[in-house]
């Protein structure tokens, strides 16, 4: 006789979100999820979106959602999924990005060196895994892919887990790109379990490949767009110039009492308690502020940086698929050094190039397996279709040029 | 022959928005409307309604594309707009939203006491004009309402106007509220002027209707939701709280070197050059950043709210039609006071009373034209629709009564 | 373990349709079903809303839809639904509308005077039963409202079912009449049962009272259009003329060779089996075929009807709400009689008037019931929402006139 | 000063349709424009899609609107289109398809052998043009290609014309085929015109990599979808088989009374003014109401197919890569034959084998050119995009394979 609580959150991209077990309760009313309130999914895409400043709270929601119509899918399939996995696959999703900092991918190895978001969330898991009386043990082994069901875990992060169809329909619907439109309900529709693995049956096949399309077409035209590179750069460059001045002395100048102090200025990249704990009170808000704050420092390159960021008068972007020119950059910044009376050394930050990898996508050896009628398995690569074959083998690499105008 | 620099925009409410005229590329570059991308439309209600980050720059350019459509079809009718007025109409629709400060109405008269935004909005335009070389002179006489077609401002401010139709429809789709749909793309073809005053045609009565009737829903269902209001008034308290504190000469402790430092501290009601740039510079970062830093500071009662706002742990409220008894709330302090060792005149901070009444919307003496077929024009008053008059007359007040659980 | 077959089904309205049931297979599959493809949801609002062509079928699709739907929520809810139940609540909302004929409510009481659809569905049924061994007993007992949980009867046929739910969401989509978007998904989350008696809880009233304008406004804006009134009027007008020409010897000229000769000519009120055989063969098509064959009839009235609606050269229709004068009238039909040559008689085919009154929706005595969260139940009309009452007051008659131009 | 009258029509897909020009109101008016309300635009894709059931009468109107927005959007490009120019593309569009017989392309070539529906639309566009006094001679000259500005042809018919814009956008929209979805307004944002040829901004690259994508899944997953493959083939067959009685002198049981007796008996592939005036009375409806007719004939093989379809009691379909093996083919109908007690050669209309190639697309050697920044032209083909390469070289024939079960 279910009297628990419930409660239904209106999604504007599913309609309607329900909450109704104890411990999802405790896991979204957790001040670390409540964190990622304030932390944008698209770091600083809304430069040319404006309707992108969704959150990765919100996120996270949409992939809880997808959770739970994919568990029930496959529960009316026959798949034996008990109640505590039930549960702990969906509090293990609502938590799989819990470890993202401030801008997400846009400064990801920049504020904290050498750490991964996974293991973030890893860690905040265990921190809140004390708080809740090891009630997410079993949420903790699916997330890790130490549980003896490996589909659960790949429904978290595999090439076609929940966090993915969220992402790409969310940050389509924000966005307002039609092109990254994908048809998540059939999908979902179409997975299916066999030998624990999570497969998709043939029937779902045209939708595989319009989630590979509309993944790599989000990829160029909205995460990789080089206006919103060119915003993310700076924000970089920003954090970089940062440290330098740190690293100057000049630390009076540049603390703004907030944790994101501690990673400018002490951190090392080794996790420490004292880290960890400042990392949960860290967050894009951090970051904002401090950009006000620099935006008025004495140090002109940093101050130049800040400013224009602030008012979106953007550093101009170039994405191109050979590697830019060394020489032509080197003219670049003589111009600026001359122009703002600054170094040649200074003007690095002010133009600069780089890789435009998709740190987004996770795309590595993971594949799609395609379920049969017959019964057979065959991986997606093996699948008789032009376009996913092209999709798979599209290169993810491109060079991009940012130079103050 | 219109070789201009032209712009398009994704909107995930209207598709695309077109720029296309060198004062709008202006007036949209111009820091003080980029200020924007930091303010909230809704304030705080994605504590409720997670989606509902969208913020005032989106809100604008909404408003602006719909004024767009507003000018080309009553153009397509026979009535007079001059390019000058065209672009003017546009420009002051952009800017009407300008001199909106952190948090929009939920600290309006808060942070500047006495200050209403819309006179904020005149002031930002007239700065911004300077910078124009005065380009702004045509749209700030429709936006004061000095102009001699009076339509043109009522497309900007009034009954039905360009705001109110972006944001019912905007909020509604972000927040996922279908009771707010309203059909804005039949309201603007139904638009008519006669004798220089904005109406709309007899056959969009039943559009008029859905509008009244969604805005009242949304105020109720969303603008007003007890959560969304306990959540905006601990931020009324918050700021109370730290004005407080300031004036026991805690300064020390408070100044998060921000510009809200100044309207904490300093600011008398009188808008000088000074606060002017000030308020410039200020938004809801400001305001967000000195919550986190004032969370762990000594006062309890300042700690206590700002940290239960973060969190999402907010006051409980309760939303009634009679006025709260004063006995019931003091019995509660007494009780807060007690549990947290404070005073009861501190205790007043967590749990307080007041009238729940739409600032959000102007429900002024201003009218709803309606133009009959044969020519005449009745005000929507006067028009057979029970429907209508139960709206119009619907009370706006109701009494809410928020504490510490 | 399910490894029954199992179908999904795109539906623009919903997303996916699931059919996993061996019993719904059946009822879908049987031709009695499949009949309902070929008549229209909304008769000829197609001549105003050029999307409404909609079928009878994808509407029971629908309100099957959301009957799984609402059967899971209660279910999840704790109400005891067996999956005896389950299955016949299901194939009893699929056949609600099976005794439909053709053009539903535009030619109800027209084609087989005296008798109500929902007689025949119940006709149909059981004769569908038979060819089904029975397996619909429950089913029938529930749509008749012979079964103990009425409940399950008020999901079928109450204020707040979803046959309604669907008819207007669906009608509102295929038309883009966004006046009729009601908030579906949020009331079926709010549903509730106490003493085996359907209702809302207390949080659902914005969107019952939502629910209740649209109702309204899809009334009068869609329903009742005059010039849907106008064409389907003409259809009324249309199946009399044939009567009256068939009472008049001239069956040779008017036979089409279809089931619908017979309730043209033979048919007495008395649904033998003969008379339900031949209903069954009867849908749209047949009429629309004799329309197109009438076309050519040397009876000047019948193919200017006729010809008149193929071309959509429709009757003017006036909608007032005032009865119309006689006098009015029949000089009216004098004019016309004199134009075309024919008796002021025949002119009362081609100028007539009548009440225009709501036969879509049954607007009896049955009511909505609120669920308060302290456990009380009260009757919709009790609830403090002026809005809502004003609603039910509403009077649902007006007045037509229509007369070739 | 425009006092014309000016009429809006609610549209699902894009809201609202305005239609403001005397020559508009005329083509619409006109019954061979209204006869397109009874011909579907996907045939029988409704066995599988319900929703598919829009007309040709609607695309038409939508593929009109799009046009409006095209000769808008180049107008504002500084692109010279005269008014005259500006309605007779306008009506050229909304009369493109007026040429299509009952069920379009289903049964194109087979009710008409010899007989392109381009053709008829030129035929029937010359009749009409004589009812209006040759107001449509500029119309005309734009659709037959013989206007000295291509690009207004091209608008019509090209390979990305506002003709499959429209109805990939539709077809997608009520099928509810999200695969579908094409980004129609962002390219028609991004057409332009040089030389007076017709081409898309490379800034469109994206949108038109999706359009072929989306094109090429509507293709394989939705228009020839197996088993919308078996309904369209059978009424193929249908018409084969009752043309063979008609052959073998059964006329007295086959004629219905309706111009497609004219088509099934005397029809010899000339197109003369009595069959002109016949096909523009004849629709879908005749052709439903034959098969509804002939259910019932004595002829098994005819009466089985008519009753089959009726009841969606399907054949069999395969559809394959490689052709069908004949004695594979032989076998089936052996068995059919001895199970039905019917001829071998009877057996052939019950057990059949073809190519499903795609007659929905004109997969002609127009291409689409792409105007890039600097000025220069290329053709689609040579733009660097693997997956647009893909795409266009996909093999467009597969094989098909029914029978009854």
């Amino acid at each position: 006789m279910p009297s628990t609580k419930r409660k239904i959150i209106n999604d504007p991209v599913y309609g309607f979100i329900t909450i109704n077990h104890p411990l999802i309760f405790q896991v979204v009313g957790h001040p670390f999820y409540q964190r990622l309130r304030r932390i944008h999914q698209m770091a600083l895409a809304q430069l040319v979106y404006p309707g992108a400043v969704h959150t990765r709270l919100h996120h996270s929601l949409g992939a809880y959602h997808l959770m739970c119509q994919a568990v029930l899918e496959l529960k009316n399939k026959g798949i034996e999924i008990t109640p505590e996995e039930d549960v702990a696959v969906k509090a293990a999703i609502l938590l799989h990005d819990v470890g993202h900092g401030p801008f997400s991918h846009a400064l990801e190895h920049v504020l904290l060196p050498g750490v991964h978001h996974e293991q973030m969330s890893l860690r905040i898991m265990e921190a809140m895994n004390e708080d809740l009386n090891n009630q997410l043990d079993l949420a903790i082994q699916i997330f890790t892919g130490n549980y003896h069901k490996p589909f659960l875990h790949q429904l978290i992060s595999g090439q076609l887990d929940v966090d993915r169809m969220d992402y790409l329909t969310r940050d389509s619907f924000f966005t307002g790109v039609s092109e990254g439109v994908i048809g998540y309900d059939r999908i979902l529709k179409m997975l299916a379990v066999q030998d624990d693995e999570l497969m998709v049956e043939e029937k779902g096949i045209y939708s595989v490949e319009k989630f590979l399309i509309a993944r790599r077409q989000m990829y160029w035209q909205v995460y990789l767009h080089k206006t919103v590179l060119a915003g993310e750069k700076m924000l970089v460059k920003i954090i970089e110039r940062v440290r330098y001045l740190y690293s100057r002395g000049e630390a009076a100048s540049l603390i703004i009492k907030s944790p994101v102090d501690h990673f400018l200025n002490h951190f090392t990249g080794e996790m420490t308690e004292c880290s960890l704990e400042e990392f949960c009170r860290l967050d894009d808000e951090d970051v904002l502020f401090g950009i006000k704050y620099w935006s008025r420092h004495s140090d002109k390159v940093l101050s130049t940086l800040c400013t224009a960021l602030l008012n979106r008068n953007l550093l101009k972007c170039k994405v191109q698929e050979e590697p830019v020119d060394e020489n032509f950059i080197a003219g670049i910044r003589k111009d600026i050094a001359s122009r703002l009376n600054i170094s040649e050394e200074d003007a690095t930050f002010l133009a600069f190039t780089g890789e435009a990898v998709n740190t987004t996508y996770k795309l590595g050896d993971e594949r799609i397996k395609i379920l049969f009628k017959d019964g057979s398995v065959k991986d997606i690569s093996q699948v008789n279709s032009p376009l996913i074959h092209q999709t798979l083998s599209t290169p993810v690499k491109k060079f991009y040029f940012c130079a103050l105008a």
